[in-house]
């Protein structure tokens, strides 16, 4: 198995922060959905969640899917069809956790992105390196939405990814962006 | 100068193909404008140029400029408007080419991405090593939307950069994805 197909990527619509570092739950974006399946079709990557807890949100996720798997969007364009077969809506991080379990009978470990110098803070070099020399080991990696991951989530994470910076001191990427990127820079080439 | 100083991107709605290979002018999306923005700020890029001859688009490309660049976005998000303010609408990649030249005073080569085993083809790694090598010269990268530049746009390029393979056989990312990615290889760490 490729260190790709060991990887589930989660989108995190909650618990995330605001602009004023409250708690919040995120509406879901349309483009969220297709960028960042499309990029994991492409590295391989082995599911792509969508967490949200709010109904609603799940309903109109589950709408987009269907669109593009059974509706007019399949014959329309079957790429997109290829990419939107990844994606999967779940409740909490708890829910896509014991999904990965019960596809692969692995406990996946936590990767989220963030400042570096945490005690379990990993380079994306010792990250490839990692994957590759584990194989039986599943990961999924958190992307935040909003203005990013809670105190919370970082805690229970296994591995700290370092930021991905661009050089200088502007480092405010969209959430497709940053997928892109740190899938390349873990998989690409 | 660094690099990434003497690179401009142009994201390109017209001349472009569609789905059966006709040329075609593509609308612009909103958050093309925004994430593309987003990782030109991020690895210190010049300037991004919305390439459209289509009025009415040009015209909306201003509109959303001008909201986060004055208005109510500019104080809600600060981060946006200095993203943004890198955005300008030329009506032909001849006009972009134009402006580079009465910005800097030198003609930009044009770059563009796709399938190797171009006479002109040249790899990331290479690609960063001439700019890096040659600190006079700039450079405008085209990016292309709707099913991708035409052959008169390849014709006119001169360097094509090798595809951002994943790997696999599957190759369909968005243009923003593709473009984080691009700039990540060229600037990134």
């Amino acid at each position: 198995m490729s260190p790709a197909s060991r990887l589930s990527i989660a989108l995190m619509h909650y618990p995330v922060l605001d602009k004023n570092q409250d708690v919040v739950a995120t509406a879901v974006t349309n483009l969220d959905i297709h960028d960042i399946a499309r990029s994991a079709r492409t590295y391989g990557v082995s599911r792509y969640y969508i967490v949200t807890p709010v109904l609603e949100q799940q309903k109109l996720v589950e709408k987009i899917r269907v669109h593009w798997l059974e509706g007019w969007g399949a014959t329309y364009n079957p790429k997109r069809k290829m990419a939107l077969e990844l994606v999967q809506t779940e409740t909490s991080l708890n829910d896509a956790l014991r999904d990965i379990e019960t596809r692969t009978g692995r406990k996946a470990k936590i990767v989220v992105t963030g400042a570096a110098g945490r005690d379990n803070s990993i380079s994306f070099a010792g990250m490839r390196e990692m994957m590759a020399g584990d194989p039986d080991q599943h990961f999924v990696l958190l992307l935040g939405t909003g203005w990013g991951l809670t105190e919370e989530i970082f805690r229970r994470a296994d591995y700290v990814l370092e930021p991905i910076s661009g050089g200088g001191e502007y480092n405010h990427r969209s959430v497709r962006s940053a997928a892109a990127i740190m899938l390349d820079r873990l998989f690409g080439r």
